[in-house]
């Protein structure tokens, strides 16, 4: 008996457990803590990278372009000799642009349409209103001067990623957007350059690293000050982000990147199967997570992924990523699974559902909904319209995805009648004196009519 | 010659250098220079800071509670002996209402009318829009669930901004608000609490530094975890927020509040000096800066402060402010004073000008403008409407006033039709093979129609 069930074990290991991915129920007792440790994520930059960092910031602080110079050499493996070099020319984005097979640059061209389409309706506009007694409250809404925008260099180097986080900018109407992109060895990805072209990216330095993040925040004889800082980047990015933030503006840090698919039982398991893959392939901290309703739909995609990951060209990065930190979660019903949605608060949604509509209400937390069996995730990752930068780690709970909002501000407007002043002069002296701010109390009395 | 020449000076320091406040010129050669070192701050913890706060936020964080009442009982010279005292019943929040002499009450009630009227216009909405093809694209908007609201105990422990930081995220409609104020030797100001109350915030526990910080951010058996903490702290406050930003949000790390008056010189020059004290006698690092059109006018303002320094109760700390961190700033006309204001980027500015509408256009970064003479800035601290928590040193240039669009975020929304995915399939295809994601690509076309 115990050989034969070994041997069934081991015979089922051979199919299932080619790619073992964790199996959760939201009825088990421990589902909460199960959910809390599989979504858990911290990027703790440690003691040694805080270092390197705070020295390589000080260091382009102190000496400039000088410091630019030297780190670039050093960590991009280039000669540079002259300040001059750092930039890359207008004339060489626009050689990109051309240089690109036509289907290239009109897929670039449409995507990036798309993209300043959707993102013009978020455009906020000031407002003012007036009350009874002359006084006009208000708030204006203006872009920020200039915006940097860190680009990776090698692998993570991707197009989307240009157009996704300069064209919010550009419709803000930031006056000067500044991208840095590292070029080790020489080398750049010309899609990137192409579609910084397209998105209107008005200078680009080959800069990466820690100094590129310090250039913009500080300032150099070439590279601009600039206002905010956004873009993806490494550990030594992120932690320079981190630390220049105050003296110029950030973006969210971000996490691993995730999809969490809720479905009906209805769709192509290997649709659903391929959508998990999507965000596997990205690298082995990514996380796909699948909730269904019955045990049989997931057994499906199951052995769909099974068909279908030898025919992948990343294999190796999607099964760590599945084995590693994907999950099945079966559900009592779509109801629970909105529950658990919410709990999670995913970057990436998919509800492949009859009716998304209906669960639509439901949902709390999400950077974004792709509703229905047809709305892939890679369809918003290019060219749906909305941006693909979104929040990750549980952060839809508190942030939304990168916007237009992003690159405005606002300033309060107040401006007060004789009448009013002369009215809430009260008020303010009272509520001041409660707080023994007396200078501010008296400031107010000034405008209190006789 | 030297002995009168001495004695001139000292007679003149008699009289002008009693309160000896910077005088700048817009046409100095080196104004950018002299102004850049005078707006200059830096709130930096050092590194013993930074160490005992991350040895607060793990003790909490491991061991919740109880780490709770230990700190407290240290820092605030409690004798809490369980979880049960950390809360402040609502009883008591209705009690210190209730116990409000009527005239403070009345005016308490009217500044939060008026301050939830204005942030109700802030109100953002859930939009969407359907393409020719049927796909839906869209933006849901929801409030966050849980919020923590930091205030500060003992002297800095004002009424107003428990309103101004409370009522922004009742109007977005955040679920639950949880206000932390620490309790020195058991003291606490009724005036906070009746705020509290006035507010609508759900729970309020007697925590503060560190501890309360990352009691909200991780969560323990008596305090709720919270999705983000707003609210002005001491250093230890502000290193603790900047440690925990990324698991939960937060605001700003406010630096000293500062006020820049523009005025052509036709306002009575002992207001502007009371409006100048206003700022000045928050603490001795507040700034207050005048611009002026006239060496004249500026003088008059200096005897006004001379004249008006010994009458006020909190003389000590406006005299250090002003001589410390204050200025005079001469400018050629208000357009130049218009490019002067853009550079400081001020939290708070005074157009107290004849036409103020005029220079709002020029206007392009500052937290909140206080339009024309009879605007005091002390009106925004308390009751005209707008929020009074601002972006201080600078940070106007990319962040706003605190608002009701803090405490929502949004959802991207995406519903292809199975035309509109079959065309999109096609470019998202193109776009995802040019950056090598191979299952990205496979994934939009399987939507792809024959």
């Amino acid at each position: 008996m115990l050989c034969t069930s070994l041997q069934d074990v081991e015979k089922k290991g051979k199919s299932t457990r080619m790619i073992n991915i964790k199996r959760l129920a939201s009825s088990d007792s421990d589902f909460d803590t199960q959910l809390a440790k599989l979504t858990a994520w911290e990027g703790v930059s440690d003691a040694e990278v805080n270092q390197r960092v705070h020295d390589i910031v000080h260091s382009v602080r102190a000496n400039g372009d000088q410091a630019l110079i030297e780190f670039t050499n050093r960590f991009d493996r280039l000669n540079l000799t002259d300040s001059s070099q750092l930039e890359v020319s207008k004339e060489e984005l626009k050689a990109a642009l051309d240089g690109l097979p036509e289907k290239e640059r009109v897929a670039l061209q449409t995507a990036a349409d798309r993209v300043r389409s959707y993102h013009e309706k978020q455009l906020q506009t000031s407002w003012d209103y007036t009350e009874t007694d002359g006084t006009v409250l208000g708030q204006k809404v203006t872009p920020m001067d200039k915006v940097g925008l860190y680009v990776p260099g090698g692998k993570a180097s991707y197009p989307s990623s240009v157009l996704m986080n300069a064209m919010p900018a550009k419709v803000a109407g930031v006056q000067e957007l500044i991208m840095v992109v590292p070029t080790p060895d020489d080398e750049i990805n010309p899609l990137v350059l192409a579609a910084a072209e397209v998105a209107g990216v008005d200078r680009v330095f080959r800069l990466g690293g820690a100094q590129a993040v310090a250039a913009l925040a500080y300032g150099t004889e070439s590279v601009p000050k600039v206002d905010k800082i956004v873009g993806p980047g490494n550990i030594y990015v992120a932690t320079a982000k981190r630390m220049v933030f105050g003296t110029v503006g950030i973006d969210m840090i971000a996490g691993p990147s995730e999809i969490l698919v809720v479905c009906d039982g209805q769709t192509d398991p290997d649709w659903i199967a391929m959508d998990l893959f999507s965000q596997a392939e990205h690298d082995e901290d990514a996380q796909s997570i699948l909730i269904a309703t019955s045990e049989e739909y997931l057994s499906q995609v199951q052995a769909s992924i099974e068909k279908l990951l030898p025919t992948m060209e990343r294999q190796e990065i999607i099964r760590t990523s599945l084995v590693e930190r994907g999950a099945f979660v079966l559900v009592t019903d779509l109801d629970d699974a909105c529950d658990v949605v919410n709990k999670i608060a995913p970057e990436h949604l998919e509800l492949s559902v009859e009716d998304p509509e209906a669960l639509l209400p439901k949902i709390r937390h999400a950077g974004a909904i792709f509703m229905g069996r047809y709305t892939a995730e890679a369809l918003g990752d290019y060219c749906a319209g909305p941006n693909h930068v979104l929040p990750t780690s549980g952060t839809a709970r508190f942030s939304s995805p990168l916007g237009v909002y992003d690159f405005q501000k606002k300033s309060s407007i107040i401006h007060f009648s004789a009448d009013g002043a002369s009215e809430m002069g009260k008020v303010a002296s009272v509520l001041a004196r409660g707080e023994s701010l007396t200078a501010h109390a008296r400031s107010a009395e000034y405008r209190i009519k006789d």
